[in-house]
């Protein structure tokens, strides 16, 4: 028995979602068949998360238990043979039996891109969020700081999820210009469902002055009322996991 | 009657090129067609080149002859409102009535990305050509220098079409390495048919170390045959037309 790692970009704009569902094709699905379809076994694939629908991945980690004995380092680009022009796996790595992407998981980072354009740009439309009002990028980053630390960021979670806890500690965020892309990164142990596309829509409310309460006390508030509207997944990217 | 001036940005997937023809899309007729409804006239787009089956474009020019009192300002919102997500209008000008967007042109910039990783990429995946093996980017960028100039770009163009001189003044080329993207840029007072993608192809081939010719040789040679491949249009994109 063998516990194979696998990275993983793919597009998430045809998709219901990472995870295995009824009616609906998820990531998930598609690669557990290229995978029995080259080890004539079925798998179960373990994500570091599941991601929503529409929402993309650019490091995506899961794992999968196989009696394969095929080298390491084929396994990507067999794979790949079996898969959609949407998904591919970018790297390969052969890891102890105890290890478990999501379990061991300790850090996930985040990757945001807003397109800031007065009309609506074709090349890169399912890679962006387009935001058509002037946003004071200088205030947004001044309120990212408030996000770093441990925090409750109930106030950033949808409902409709059960979790034991809504704290959440923030490492590492930032918002940077390139050209008319507005791109936030945000690094965590661990993100509320759909904190990431709130605190991006939240932001954008502050940005373009529908908001004036500061992040601080919107985060303290712990009412997802205070907080702007999720913004959609189309801009969202699961950039890489940290083990 | 007023001349108007429109710039475009268009994904080429989709669609057989810019040229109307029978039997496929268009991106003229799209654009013809969503004029029409917003003025009820028929009109002529000239554009200032065709584009092939499958190439981009982040700023195409096109100008047409109307009499519809549309403000300047409010024609891109009112000819996006009637135009797909794969085409957007993203500025307009009232230029002078003999304005014409091929015959005015004076120079033409074009941008080629290729994707140089391992494994295939989904995110972007229509916005590059994806080369597998290792490329040798700084031989690449001493070879660009013999393009700059005016030469007989004979040997890359494709058959097929009818010009009455091969003769073409290369301004400005440029290859930048930006991650796993390898990216060319290139300005003239005009281009051959395929010429950007065979000096795409051949500087790759050039990369890999299949061809040994220089790119002065090549040129010189007028000949076809010498020079690489035609790199696939998805990587290619008309950034800029001067006037």
């Amino acid at each position: 028995m063998r516990n194979i790692m696998i990275i993983i970009e793919y597009d998430g704009t045809n998709y219901g979602g990472w995870q295995k569902q009824k009616n609906t094709l998820s990531i998930q699905q598609v690669i557990e068949e290229a995978i029995y379809k080259i080890t004539k076994k079925e798998v179960n694939l373990i994500s570091s998360g599941r991601t929503d629908a529409g929402v993309h991945a650019i490091g995506q980690v899961a794992n999968f238990i196989t009696t394969s004995k095929i080298p390491i380092e084929k396994i990507p680009d067999a794979i790949n043979s079996k898969l959609p022009n949407d998904i591919s796996i970018i790297g390969s790595k052969e890891v102890a039996m105890d290890f478990h992407a999501r379990y061991s998981a300790r850090r996930k980072r985040y990757k945001y891109i807003i397109l800031n354009s007065k009309y609506k740009r074709p090349i890169n439309r399912n890679y962006s969020y387009h935001v058509k009002y002037d946003l004071d990028i200088d205030k947004m980053k001044n309120e990212i700081k408030y996000l770093i630390g441990e925090h409750d960021f109930k106030a950033f979670m949808s409902s409709g999820s059960s979790v034991q806890t809504t704290v959440r500690t923030i490492y590492d965020v930032s918002i940077e210009k390139q050209g008319d892309l507005i791109i936030l990164e945000i690094e965590g142990n661990g993100f509320l469902y759909n904190m990431v596309r709130i605190i991006v829509g939240t932001l954008i409310d502050i940005g373009r002055g529908k908001i004036s309460t500061s992040l601080k006390d919107i985060i303290n508030s712990k009412d997802r009322n205070r907080a702007g509207y999720t913004s959609p997944a189309c801009g969202l990217f699961l950039k890489k996991v940290y083990y």
